[in-house]
């Protein structure tokens, strides 16, 4: 018998405790022990719950009890939950979380403290819900040098493109549509800015490179600022708006790291990646390119992924797991401007004649684009490759054209 | 420091040392060990290698040699590879094999003198080339119930039909193309008859429902009977035609498994898995939907999961690992005719109306297909869902239409 805590009853809390109870003969034969809820930490009160007397509002129940070996934290956000997790690690105890910001901001200094207290912690469920990635990720690093990941992390973001896209909605009306839905949140900030895309980025750039990259090293931007003629102008050049993160490692030890909305060809895989869905890719120097997809978020699937990294700290009580990185430092994560990139520009003409002339002498060999019910001073083009900066400097000097637009283009 | 051997220098123990070699210091990093190839077993001479000396021809340097730990098959095939990887484990070696057909035919055995002897028994390269799909799938299993595995486990099939799909090829001219360009072999009755994915799906069913599945017990149909009108139909009900494998747990402590080209829904996101790419979807009761996605052979990408499973062999010399099933039985997979299915069928009619008015006699609700440049005499339609037996039955019965194609549909 192990016993075990959970803090914070919401939904993948209270999902861990579901998948628990449901899958408890399948988890027992796998873990070769009987894993128990010993306390449920919450403010709030579930009189009504068949297991409400596991209910505590006091962590000094959980942090103080030899028995619990192993602590889950469903939380969310980083204070107390920071606290409460450093406080389990050095009491040694292991901990499985889902939390990404927790992760993405304190997670070398957690890592570290696991490590010498020959702890787990673990947090598949911090990326792509219940879709296994960082374990697999893990495998895939162990024969090869990852030199990329380009991933669509944020399912909220995603369902709204897609509505765009697939029924030409606007912005807007596609939002609160996922706000009756249930996929955003009353305050969707953190998913349409890119907040959420940025830590799972931050979380798998870590993992793969190797050092810890922090959120505000990562240069990042949303979605609110697409709109109809951007997803239409696109569709003509046969390619989809995607929001996604991306990181890649450069020369001198230095990495990029971004989060972006982009334009996709259709002949890449994520392209198809819709709805709520998530997809990672990985690319390594011997794997080629390998992808991961599944719900990026939900209740169970996430909920199920808690629950492998608790049967993962059951039977390696006293072993430190695979999962670790250093601390960063500035400067690891280079100026995204400097990246080369081909970018997507929409943009208002004083004369449409004059700018697609001066748009050909400053870029050279540009792909213009057109859609149907085209404004008459409005024009779209895909620049060639050059550095972002160059790109932008370049956009900003035109005489003819004010961009409204600038987006990046993937293929 | 510590010795492996590798057993066959074709493509993929080539592969092996160069992965080893190139991405020495990384893996040295990861194993906490420098893995260093004591021995090559190949019966061919490579005088010109610059490891030429470390090339045997007897086994028995191998088996014999107390400090080689851990040993690599890749010879391919049932003999020797069965033998010498027995011995091997007998003789208290870890091994790790790229070899689907040594693990469908022989996994159980090999895993029981696994565990007896202490040592680890792995195969990640065996399905789906580089891609992570059996570790990734014992996490799903560890908090989930995985109740039915769905996979594009040939590359070489799936060419052949992206290209019948794409550009109207026939089936021999995709082939003879496939062959040119190395994707299939001289003799490709082992893809195109099905016999690889056959394999795989053995494998992946073992592992998933934790008894040994052979191929014997699995009903195997290739792709060697498709023909363009069938692409034809299939696009015109917007769908394409892929050759899966699949498996599902049914009541009563049996599963269904079977290989066989099916009508997939472009709805079904394995429907977009093209060219020799791969795809496994698991589905788990919490986790949902899972797909890993990738190359699903070539040299490096299988040298790199062959190489993964070495490091992981050295990281547990004495521990054995997660991956284990029973040996199976007789009637453990139950007759496929039992399933229900809706069924393709394209056939010759004596007299078109009295063939159409005959199907909506016997069948009801059926879905008819139609396609330009439709023979006279032709007909297609989707059955409604039905047992494979009655249906096949029903179709056996018919006065005005003789079946020419019956394929199975998938949504």
């Amino acid at each position: 018998m192990v016993y075990i805590a959970v803090m914070g009853h919401g939904v993948v809390g209270s999902g861990v405790v579901e998948v628990l109870q449901t899958n408890h003969q399948g988890i027992t034969g796998r873990a070769k022990e009987d894993i128990r809820v010993k306390y449920i930490l919450d403010l709030r009160e579930f009189p009504d719950l068949p297991y409400a007397n596991l209910f505590t509002k006091n962590f000094d129940d959980i942090v103080n009890d030899p028995e619990v070996k192993v602590v889950v934290e469903t939380m969310g956000g980083l204070h107390p939950a920071y606290e409460y997790v450093k406080a389990c690690l050095e009491a040694g105890k292991s901990v499985a979380t889902s939390n990404k910001e927790l992760v993405a901001c304190k997670g070398a200094e957690l890592l570290k403290i696991a490590q010498e207290r020959n702890v787990n912690f673990l947090f598949e469920a911090s990326v792509g819900g219940g879709i296994p990635i960082l374990r697999p990720m893990s495998q895939c690093l162990a024969a090869n040098d990852i030199y990329e990941i380009v991933g669509i992390l944020n399912g909220t973001t995603n369902f709204i493109l897609t509505k765009m896209i697939r029924e030409q909605m606007s912005f807007a009306d596609a939002l609160a549509m996922a706000q009756k839905l249930g996929y955003a949140e009353r305050d969707p900030s953190a998913d349409i800015e890119g907040a959420d895309a940025c830590r799972k980025i931050c979380i798998l750039a870590s993992l793969a490179f190797g050092k810890h990259v922090y959120p505000e090293q990562v240069k990042t931007e949303g979605i609110t600022a697409i709109t109809l003629p951007d997803v239409e102008y696109a569709h003509s050049d046969n390619r989809v708006i995607k929001l996604i993160g991306r990181a890649k490692i450069l020369d001198g030890g230095h990495i990029f790291a971004a989060v972006y909305p982009a334009l996709i060809s259709r002949d890449n895989q994520l392209s198809s990646v819709d709805d709520v869905f998530n997809a990672v890719m990985v690319r390594g120097n011997a794997i080629g390119d390998v992808i991961f997809y599944g719900r990026g978020a939900g209740k169970l699937p996430t909920a199920s992924a808690v629950v492998a990294d608790v049967i993962d700290c059951v039977k390696h009580l006293q072993a430190r797991k695979y999962l670790y990185w250093e601390d960063g430092e500035e400067g690891y994560v280079s100026d995204p401007l400097e990246d080369n990139v081909r970018l997507y520009v929409r943009g208002e003409a004083d004369d449409k004649a004059a700018a697609t002339a001066e748009i050909r002498q400053v870029f050279g060999d540009v792909h213009m684009l057109s859609r149907a019910g085209e404004g008459e001073k409005e024009l779209a083009f895909l620049t060639p490759l050059s550095t972002e900066r160059t790109l932008r400097q370049e956009l900003g000097g035109m005489q003819h054209l004010q961009a409204a637009s600038i987006l990046h283009v993937l293929d």
